[in-house]
This record gives structure tokens, sequence and C-alpha cells, in this order.
């Protein structure tokens, strides 16, 4: 039995905190390889140390002086240094961040130094071994994310080592320079290295007990999921979940690995599982409800557009040539609306207004914005019926209007457009019937 | 006040029924245009005429004998003009039909003599004056239906004329030739009469008394809606609904004038308003259900499809290269779902697939047959409230399965995608929510 363990931000933050992970990492011998973030806040006032050193090197990027800006940053270290009583020294590593800055190492460079440091603290406290990320984890010159290499390059780098610590968040491109993730991407290096180790689970400790059923700041106290499979978390993910960086899941789901989401401050409590499938029905018939705000629908109305081959197809060049992604494409008889993320079109409205007309010759277009998505996930949809006429009726009573309807025959979700407005109302209701009262 | 009067083939099967037409027409001096039907069957065993002009055409065409068959036809009028005591003959006409058969004059020539000589008899006696559509009807080259041309022509040849009967179904090509429209197209030969004289309201009278909620095939004795706009019409039509030809809305349509559906074999009753706009709610939220049968749904899984631009175009592309529509595309996350018509795909099917692979190189791809559409109509439901509950609530309850939910932002209608055997049943438990009970 091998565990790759991956610690956020909250959990790394202080040494107290260090003192926590310790603990849960020696109280498991198959907690094997571990995952740093950068500490992050140790209170809500606090910042981030990545945020800290994306200012300073924007002030080094300028020319600037960052010598203050930087001590901070080795200050925060140096408390979880004392804090521990470590009798490591980080002042090289801060001279060589220094020469860097003032190198204009880049951006990407030096927010990586986060995970970087915090790491080789960890290894040095737990006695763990540290292994830099930026050996084993490569993107294409492209930016993109090389996942065979890298695949390779992490088994075969840790097939000899019993216990390390990697940095997450980060590796390096093709002419060696550092290249992160995007923001959260600890997630991915965990998911990364878990499939490449080939893990028996990848547990993801956080500040929270697990992937809740509804955002926790429109629901008052959600409950926890217990089981969740990768594609419910990714439909969620996709809408609005953050609990997990929406990409982490694609490296274990390869190999079927199962992510644990843990919670640092409460150990004890079991988490969520996330698994590639489980024959465990959710206890509230849903698994999860998401959504998002800011979309706009376009709809064209055109007699006989049906009988048009390629009438659609046209539709969505039009958004394509402008660079628009859709999210949706409902449509009836002689009417098709597209959703789009209002942020995207706002600014390409008459270029794609004008395109429309140009490709479809359209009776007439409409353009509503300011609507929201809720998007209601779970597995037991497809044998429980009757869970749309629960949502429906629900929403009605809570007088909300339903703009749209989105069922794939996925039958893994439902998809609901409304206003803006109503966005918090409609997932209360949901959550409510379905979870709160159970009716 | 003009209005135009359009009998169906029933209402002029025989010389009872013509009896019963003349005194509808001159009950009301308004009633000054009339487009006729061929004859069409006088009992459930009988032959339309129509039917048995394409049957004699298809033997003349083979160079087969088929006098005894044309002489059939020629029996049914006469027996109309029998019963009437006409003092007219088809004897001549009835010769040249002969004559052109055996030149092969085209299947459309054929068919078009059915409305040809029915419009003979009527206008004979009506005492009206009897215009062909050959000389007002125009069709370009092409086949396409010269909307414009037409309109002017028969505006300037029916503005001198105070009561006429013109023949439905067929016009004629720039090279002379008939050219029928679809089957059923006498509805649109009145309609565009009504829209070139522009009539007060256009009279469509048939066998039923108004458009019904259902499908009478599967709902017993179903509701007549009393008033039902253009546009929910049209969706109901273009889902099955038969009472007038779908494409018959259009001309009426460009000047707003109604259509009133009656039934010739109960004059008194009011039938069905069709309209462009209308402050009068539907009786029972929604205005009527419709479906069909036989839809097949391809699903495309692909992680992260939805960062992809231009991914559903490239989908809707691998359609259109293989020359098929489609008629829904539900998204989820990472999966997209094209409704299509199984009998269009089906012989396409591995055109189709290779081409989604090499376009789209997706993650797996779905094929479920045996699938039906139900749509829920209804301009109420915008203000309605509950509706898409109530739908659900009655499916659920109906044990039917909801494979596919489409509601665009027109809020006009909900499309409900269902197994082919669950169809009737769907159909039936909507229509008791909101029709027979109320609920």
């Amino acid at each position: 039995m091998k565990k790759v363990v991956k610690f956020g931000g909250s959990s790394l933050a202080s040494a107290a905190q260090f003192a926590k992970v310790a603990q849960i990492i020696k109280s498991d011998k198959q907690r094997k390889f571990v995952v740093a973030s950068a500490p992050g806040k140790r209170n809500s006032a606090d910042t981030k140390v990545t945020d800290m050193l994306y200012g300073c090197y924007a002030l080094a990027e300028e020319g600037k002086a960052f010598d203050k800006e930087l001590a901070a940053i080795e200050a925060r270290y140096q408390e979880i240094i004392d804090g521990l009583e470590l009798t490591v020294s980080l002042s090289e590593d801060f001279k060589t961040i220094a020469d860097n800055f003032k190198a204009k190492a880049g951006k990407d460079y030096a927010a990586s130094r986060g995970e970087f440091l915090n790491s080789k603290l960890l290894a040095a406290y737990l006695g763990f071994e540290f292994v830099d990320a930026a050996e084993m984890i490569c993107f294409k010159q492209s930016g993109e994310f090389n996942a065979e290499k890298t695949n390779e390059l992490v088994a075969a780098r840790l097939e000899k080592v019993e216990y390390a610590v990697i940095p997450g968040f980060y590796g390096s491109s093709p002419d060696g320079k550092a290249k992160t993730f995007s923001r959260g991407g600890s997630d991915i290096t965990g998911s990364i290295v878990a499939r490449a180790v080939r893990a028996d689970v990848y547990e993801n400790w956080t500040d929270v007990s697990g992937v809740l059923v509804a955002d926790p700041r429109i629901i008052n106290d959600p409950e926890v999921i217990d089981v969740i499979t990768y594609k419910e978390l990714r439909e969620l993910s996709y809408m609005g979940f953050s609990v997990l960086h929406e990409d982490a899941i694609f490296p274990v789901r390869v190999e079927g690995i199962p992510i644990n989401i843990r919670n640092t401050n409460d150990p004890a409590a079991e988490g969520t599982w996330i698994v590639a499938s489980t024959c465990q029905k959710s206890k509230y018939t849903i698994t999860g409800i998401a959504g998002k705000k800011g979309f706009c629908s376009v709809t064209l109305e055109k007699d006989m557009m049906n009988a048009e081959v390629g009438f659609g197809r046209r539709v969505l060049q039009a958004f394509e040539d402008n660079d628009i992604s859709f999210e949706h494409l409902p449509s009836g008889i002689d009417t098709m609306t597209v959703l789009v993320h209002q942020d995207e079109f706002m600014h390409k409205e008459a270029n794609v207004v004008s395109a429309l007309h140009r490709l479809t010759h359209p009776d007439g277009i409409e353009i509503e914005s300011d609507l929201a998505l809720v998007a209601v996930v779970g597995r037991g949809m497809k044998s429980a019926r009757g869970t749309a006429g629960r949502i429906f009726a629900a929403l009605a009573h809570a007088n909300v209007n339903v703009k749209m309807i989105d069922q794939g025959s996925s039958e893994l979700n439902i998809i609901i457009g409304v206003r803006n407005e109503d966005f918090e109302v409609a997932i209360k209701a949901i959550y409510d019937i379905f979870v709160s009262s159970r009716l």
C-alpha cells in the first residue's frame, strides 16, 4: 500500500499546522509521498506567501527595490523554522531568489518558490527526502503540460525513494525555466505523483471536511458528500465547486486511483471519497449542486431552421470565429439559443450578431443577459424517477422562473438557467427539497 | 370583409358533402374565394382521388394501359355531377388528361388533376368563376416556391373577381409544367390566396372541430384548442400535429391574417382560431402536446470539451458532412448529445462516427436508438410558474424515464426525450395532469 498525500496552503501556514501535518503523516507509514503547497493564510486577514511572491517580483520586474518585501517572506518561513525548532537555514535560498528576481527569472519562477521552500522545510521536519518538482514535472514549449513524459520521469525518479516531499504547483519548461499550473495547481501535482507511483489512494488534505453538497457561502453548514465519482466531481468543479483544482482528476483517473479529501484540522473525519465508480447510492438522490452567474443567451428565430442542414453549425461558426466558446445550445422549433459567458461575449456582441446575420439570415435575434446556470448533479438521478419533477416543483414553489433546461442523455445532471438574482434562491430551494427536508 | 375558405378532401368527397360546403359558403357573402381539394375518402375503406391519380399515372409511365383506372376516377366525379344534378361534363377534360398521361406529363401534373377537376365542379355548382392555380402559383426552376411573384400574380388576377374557386395543391414551373406542394398542400394555396387578397380571415374547413390538444389516436376524444398562436401551431405541427400543412402558416403570417379551423360536418362549432398573438390565456396552461418517435441520440464524451472553442461546431460538421440535420444538442460538462432522426442516421452511422472521431477526437461515443420526443407547447408556460414541475411529476408518476430535456429561452415549449415505448404513456400523463384533472 502506498499513499500520496497533498497538503494545502492553510494546512502548512504555520508551525502549529506543520505539527498537525507531521502527526497525520507519521500516523500512517503508507503515506510515503507528500506534495506540499506554499504557506497559506494563518488567519482571514493574512496574505498567502504566493501572493507575497507575486507582489515582490512585480517590484523586481519594474526595477524597484524589493528587499523589504522579500524579507517579509523570509520571516514567514523563519517563523515556521523557529516554531518547529528546526536547524535548517533558508538564507542561501533567499540570496539565490534575490539574484534571480533581479535577473527577471519570471513570474512563474517567483510564484514557485513558495512551494519550493515550504517543501524543503517539511522534508527536513519529517526527515524525508526533498525531491524538486522541476526535475520531473515537464511542460511543452507551448506551455501545455507534458503528461506522458512527466509520468515517466516521476515514476523513474521516485522508484528507489521510500519517503519524499515534493513541491506542488510547478514544473519546468524545456528551456529549464520554472512553469506553474494555474492557481491551486498543487492538487494536480499530487494527482500526477499518485498516478506515476501507482498509489493506492491520493489523499488531498485541506481545511474542510470533504466535498460539500453545495456552496457554504449560499447554504449554511452544508452536508459533506461521502462518495462522489470523478465524473460527478468534474461536473460540479466546472460549475464552480472549488475544493479541488478541476484538472486534478485527470491523472489519477487514468489509473482509477481514488482521491480522499480530508481535513487537516479534523483528521478523524472520513472526508469524501472521489472514485471511478461506486455502487453506493448518494444519500440524497442528488450528489451536489453547483452553479455560476454571468451568462448571456443569444436566441435566434428563423422559420424552418430545422429543415436547413448546417444551420446549427453556422450558428456556432459565428461564435467560434469570434473565439467564444458556448456552454449550451437549447433549441426549439424555429428557435435556437446559444448560452455564452457574458464577460467573453459582451465586447464581441456586435461582431457576433453581424456574423450570425451574415451566416444564418435569421428572422430575429434576441439577447438576454445576467443569467445564471445551476447544475444539479447525481449518479442516482438516472434510477430515481421524479428527480426532475422535484427540482422544478421546488423552484416553482420558490418563485424562480426557469429560463432554460438542459438535460443530456448522460442523465448525470440537469442544468437549469435562471436569472442572476434568482441564483441563490434556486440553489437553496433545491438543497432544501433534497437534503434538508428530503421530501 | 373578405374571407378565403379552403375545403379539404373529405369535405368535397361526395355530392352530399358538396351540398354542405355550398350551404356554408352561401350563408356568408364574405366567403369570396374558395380553395378546393381533390375528392377525399367517402368512407374509411375508400381511396382518395389523388392516390387513384398517382396509381393511374404510374401505369401510364410504364407504358401500360390505364383506361380502366382513369374511368374509375371519372366515375367518382360523375357521381358528384349526378348527385348535384349539374349540367357540366368533364369528358373533354378526361380526354386531355388521357393524352397528357400518354405523353408522360409528369407525376405532379397527374396529381394536380384531382383539385383541378373538383374545383371546376364546385365553381359550376356555386356559380363562381373558376380560376386555375397554374396561372398564378409559381415555382422557381429549382422547385422552390416563388412566394413574391405568386403574391403579385394572385393579387392581380383576383383583383377584379368577386367570387372564385381556385384549385389547391399545385401551381406551375417556369417551363409551364404542373408542380405540386407536398401532400396536404391545398392548405398552403389557401394561405397564399388569403395573403394576396388581404383577406380578413382564412377559414380552413376540414372534418374535425378544430386543432386538438393532443393526438386523438393517443388521447380519447381530446379537447379542442380555442385560440392558438402561429408560433405554437408551428411548433406542434413540426412535432407531428397534422390538422394543417406545416408550411401553411407562413403566407398569412406575413399579413397577420388569422386562420379559423372549422368543421364542415359541424358548421356551428366555433373551431380553432390561429392568430399572430393573443391576450387570451390557454384554458389549460399548456396549449398542446405533440411528439414523434424514431430518434437516435449520439453522445460524445471528452474531458474538457467546454474549453475547446469549436468543439460543438466540429461535432455538427460531422453530421452536416453526411447531410444529417440534428434536432437537439443537449450538453453537460464533458458530454454532448446530438439528437437525430433514426431513419436518416441509421445508414450513415459508420460514416458519422468515423467523422466524429476524426474531427473531435472524443474519449467515447455512445449511441442510443428508439427514442421519442414529446413537445409540450404553450404561450402560458412563461407566466405560469411550476409548469415544468407538473410535467416531470406527472411523468415520474407514470414511471416514464426522462432521457433528455430541452427548454430554450423562448419558454414556449419544453421538449422531452423518452423511450419509444414510453411515448404514448408520456403524452397521456401530461394530458391528464393539465387537461383531464387540471391539477
